[in-house]
């Protein structure tokens, strides 16, 4: 398997960017992506999308996006992941290049949101229809009864959860790509709409339009685009049962531990050498279940990491040093390649505010559903 | 790159299965694959589907599939390129397999199409949504406008559209999983209901649901699974622009010929050693276009195919054995799937009365859009 290395990545803005169409935001990050390697040329795409059928009736998204960015004939395809597409393209890109089919390889994320589809309801297409979907619960009905789970087995309370939220809205303040660049304190958070008990609205991911792409190469040619190359280590991935009540503990993602597990095993690193980690957390019980599952803390001690400030900028083992989903935002196609991005740049050294210092080994988790998939990217400096 | 070959398969017939739900579908392929092959565990599940969320409400296929087959736990994805999604989905998992990521993969599709969504609505959403899709176009009149160009350009002939319909129903009719079963005389084509003028209700493709799945594996392993695997010798994608009325010939389908040239170059072989082919007729005049597209007759000279009997069973070289599209049905991201099948099973001399005689080297080539995206893989006896 040939060693794969990131060598450069686009972003656009993520927020409700009612100027821009899916396309416009696919092309502003890949061709971003393409100017800071200097490449003109790419020999296949990867597009990460959940639901642009839904949401603004374009599927077929590999060649439409191959296409608007003046690069039709390049092999194109989409990769559907739910709220992982991101990350799971990134695994697609990775394997063609290790695979030695392609050498230069575009792996981006992509989501329109605000168009006008009731996101929610797009968003309910991700879980289990048979069994969950057509009793009526959508996602923050889901993960508020994680958030019970976890309360009922580790005594996690409402602040704990709202720690979360302070925590990744004080780095998002610090990301000028962030949807929301300010912060909240805790009341604030506490007395905020409750959306689905325990679940309030600040412990919710809004609805986001936005695109990233990162530019994937054998690490032996990275040098030709940037003087600073990030490996990809290790790349696991992993399912769940569909629906929530088909697991034992709602409270343990097995499906992240497992994609956690094959990652580092490909690494050949543990927990302890992650220095940053970029997790999912959609809602604030999920970077707390996250963070166990993936070995970060104990298991059944996610809840107190926030508050004790472990997590954060300056802590530990800093998370979601980018806003995370809740404060960067949640375009869900988009979300896998943002998260490699912001591990991209700290691991570069670019990060600016968010530096964790000397960072050299970053984590980034992505997982769709109610954690029925799940995968786990570990980066290093090259 | 290890090599790669397909050991076993399994396929669901293919037709209106009011019986069976997409999951249902997906197992049921997928457990024939796993049967045959004597295999109980997966490292990795590819699921090529179009538009679930839109025919059915379920998006996120991967894990999905790989709960309802009781193999949650398993790597699983859904990879999407409209009607090419099935092609998309065995490149996918010939990626992971010749990488050394995983060992044992299956490349699956699967479309529930009768389940009441307006199908033709939704398959729209493959074409260009900005450019085409707004006007109202829906794929039997891009199809209609390729057949005109093609009239207009090399005097093509409605007899000679008919000549295809009636040549693969005449294979369908010896293929038990074919949704029709039946053969069909040349007057009956030309007298059926005009749909998009000069396209005839018998010369499109029907809706269908169905579900297909092969079983990849290191061709080095491949006799502890059978003892006549079947190796991948080449894989080719392109894309084209998406929108029709952006190409310069829309009679000469650019991105068929350049996933072809990949496919050949990887496969050390050229269009005159290909013995048995799989090609993508959604509409008859696709088979014609694609014919020459992958070099097996000249360019403008597809239309006398068919009517010399050069492509029928007996012929020189033999294209659409299974029926194609039109007679053995096309529930959209199966389909790719399907074409790969039958050529595995043509290869192992196990296609009954279809069978092409000696044939060591196949062809399977599945189109998404108005050819947009296409994905042509090269299969040889091992």
């Amino acid at each position: 398997m040939r060693p794969v290395a990131i060598v450069a990545a686009g972003m656009t803005r993520f927020g409700e960017l009612w100027q821009s169409s899916l396309r416009d935001l696919f092309v502003e990050a890949a061709s971003e992506a393409l100017a800071n390697a200097r490449a003109s040329r790419l020999d296949a795409i990867f597009v990460g999308n959940m639901a642009a059928g839904q949401f603004v009736g374009q599927e077929h998204l590999g060649p439409l996006c191959a296409d608007h960015l003046g690069m039709a004939g390049v092999a194109a395809t989409r990769i559907e992941s739910a709220c992982a597409s991101g990350g799971a393209a990134l695994r697609a890109a990775f394997a063609e290049v290790a695979s030695g089919m392609s050498d230069l390889v575009l792996a981006a994320g992509v989501e329109k949101m605000t168009d006008g589809a009731e996101a929610t309801a797009v968003l309910a297409t991700a879980a289990d229809q048979e069994a969950e979907g057509y009793q009526g619960i959508t996602f923050p009905g889901l993960y508020a009864m994680i958030a019970r789970a976890h309360m009922a087995a580790h005594g996690t309370t409402e602040q704990d959860l709202a720690a979360v939220t302070v925590k990744n809205h004080r780095h998002g303040a610090l990301n000028e790509k962030a949807q929301f660049g300010r912060t909240v304190e805790l009341a604030e958070v506490m007395t905020s709409t409750m959306v689905a008990d325990p679940l309030r609205l600040l412990h919710c991911s809004p609805v986001s339009d936005g695109a990233c792409a990162v530019l994937l190469c054998p690490l032996d040619q990275a040098r030709k685009y940037t003087d600073r190359p990030v490996k990809i280590r290790g790349s696991g991935m992993a399912t769940s049962s569909m629906a929530l009540a088909d697991r034992k503990d709602p409270a343990w993602l097995d499906a992240v531990h497992e994609s956690a597990v094959r990652a580092y095993a490909m690494a050949g690193v543990e927990p302890r050498d992650i220095q940053v980690a970029e997790v999912h957390d959609c809602f604030s019980i999920a970077e707390i279940c996250c963070i166990e599952a993936l070995g970060l803390v104990e298991r059944g001690l996610g809840a107190r990491a926030a508050p004790s400030g472990e997590t954060a900028l300056g802590g530990r083992i800093p998370v979601n040093t980018s806003g995370g989903l809740k404060a960067k935002g949640h375009p869900v196609g988009a979300t896998g390649i943002a998260q490699a991005i912001e591990i991209f740049e700290q691991l570069r050294g670019d990060a600016g505010k968010r530096q964790v210092k000397g960072a050299r080994i970053g984590l980034c988790q992505n997982m769709g559903g109610s954690g029925a998939s799940s995968v786990v990217h570990i980066l290093e400096r090259a």
